[in-house]
C-alpha cells in the first residue's frame, strides 16, 4: 500500500517567487524518492488553460466580478476533476501555484465577492477540496512590486490592477491564514530563494515521510 | 417617459423552431415601432460567444458537469451585465434563444445538478434576473428530432447527447412551466410557423403596448 498523495498549494501576491519555491519544492520532494506534479491555476488541463486565457485577455470588455469569479471557479473544476483528484488517488504530490485561497483572497476579499460566495462556488464545483497545507510567501508588498518590475513581466488583466488592490489581496491572505493556522504556513518571501525554500521544507516536516 | 423594456425568452429541445419563432417575433414587434434586440444564449457577447465555443467543442477532455454549469453561468453573468440589462434600461424589447431555464432544464434537470444548485449560481452571476415572458416551445421529441435531422445540422457537445437526455430535458421544461403557470406559456411547436407565430403573439398579448 502506497503512503497517500498530498496537496500543497503556493499562494501570495505577484512577485513573491510562487512559480520559482515551487519548482524548488518539487525537486526537493523527487530526491526523496516522491512523485510530484507541479501545476498552476487558473490552468493545469487543457480546458482550464483555454479559460485562463480568456480570463487574462478578456475577447470583449473587461468580465463583470461575478463572471469572472464562475469563470475561475469552471476552470478550477476541470483541474480537480481531471488532474489533481487522479493524482493523488494514485499517492502523487501535487504542487499548485494558486488554488482557491486565491479566488477567495483577489476575487472575495479585494473584488468585495465576499468570502461565503467564493467558498460556495468552490463546493459546487471542486466538492470543497482543500489542500493539505497552504505555503502562503509574504513580503512587503513595495520590494515586492520592484521585484516584478525588474523582471519586466507584461502586466495581464489582473496584475495590472491598482497597488491598493494588491494591498488589499495580500490582507486578506493573512486574513484566511489567521483564521486557520493550521491549514496555512506563512513563509517570508523575502531574501535568497535557497533560504525561502528552506523556510518551507521545514514548514512541512510533519508531512514528509 | 418611455414604456419599459420587456424580455421574452424561447425555451425548448433542440428542433423546436427557436431561432425560427425569435426571428418572426422581432419582426412582428418592430413593426409596431418596438426597438427589439434579438440575441442568445450561450452567447450574445464577445465574452459570452468565447465561453460558447469553449462549451460546444470542449478543448480537452468533456467538462465535467458542475464546470459546464459554471461557464454557462459565466456566460450568462457577462450577457446579461453587458447587454441585456443595459437594453432593457433603455427600453428594448429583448428577445432572447434560450435563457436559465436551459440550464435549469439541461444541466439542474436532466444533468442532475438539481434546480437549486443552478439557481443558486444564476442569483449569484446574473442577480437571478427573470424574463417577463418565457415562450416553451414543446412537441413530440421523436417529431422534433426527425425535424433537426431533415435539417442535416452537425451535433454538437450537447446536440449529440442519446434520447433519453433529451427526453428527460423536455420533461424537466415541463415541469419548469407547470411550477409558473404565469411566467411560462406553453406553445404547441408543431405545425407551420407562421401558425406557431400567431399562438406565440396571442400568448404575449398581455405585454404588448
Amino acid at each position: 500500500m502506497t503512503a497517500p498523495g498530498r496537496f500543497i498549494a503556493f499562494e501570495g501576491g505577484e512577485g513573491a517567487g510562487k512559480s520559482t519555491q515551487a519548482r524548488l519544492l518539487a525537486e526537493a520532494l523527487r530526491a526523496r524518492g516522491l512523485t510530484v506534479i507541479v501545476t498552476r491555476e487558473p490552468g493545469g488541463t487543457p480546458g482550464a488553460e483555454a479559460i485562463r486565457t480568456l480570463l487574462l485577455s478578456p475577447p470583449g470588455e473587461a468580465w463583470p466580478p461575478q463572471a469572472e469569479a464562475l469563470l475561475f471557479a469552471a476552470a478550477r473544476a476541470d483541474h480537480v476533476a481531471h488532474l489533481i483528484r487522479p493524482a493523488l488517488a494514485r499517492g502523487d504530490w501535487v504542487i499548485c501555484d494558486r488554488f482557491v485561497d486565491s479566488s477567495r483572497a483577489y476575487q472575495g476579499g479585494a473584488g468585495g465577492l465576499g468570502d461565503d460566495a467564493i467558498t460556495a462556488l468552490h463546493a459546487f464545483g471542486s466538492k470543497g477540496l482543500r489542500p493539505d497545507r497552504v505555503i502562503l510567501l509574504e513580503g512587503d508588498e513595495t520590494a515586492l512590486a520592484d521585484r516584478l518590475a525588474t523582471r519586466g513581466q507584461a502586466a495581464d488583466a489582473i496584475e495590472g490592477r491598482p497597488v491598493e488592490y494588491h494591498r488589499a489581496v495580500a490582507a486578506a491572505f493573512r486574513a484566511l491564514a489567521e483564521a486557520d493556522p493550521q491549514g496555512f504556513a506563512r513563509i517570508d518571501a523575502l531574501g535568497a530563494p535557497e533560504d525561502v525554500h528552506a523556510r518551507i521544507l521545514a514548514a512541512l516536516g510533519d508531512l514528509l515521510p
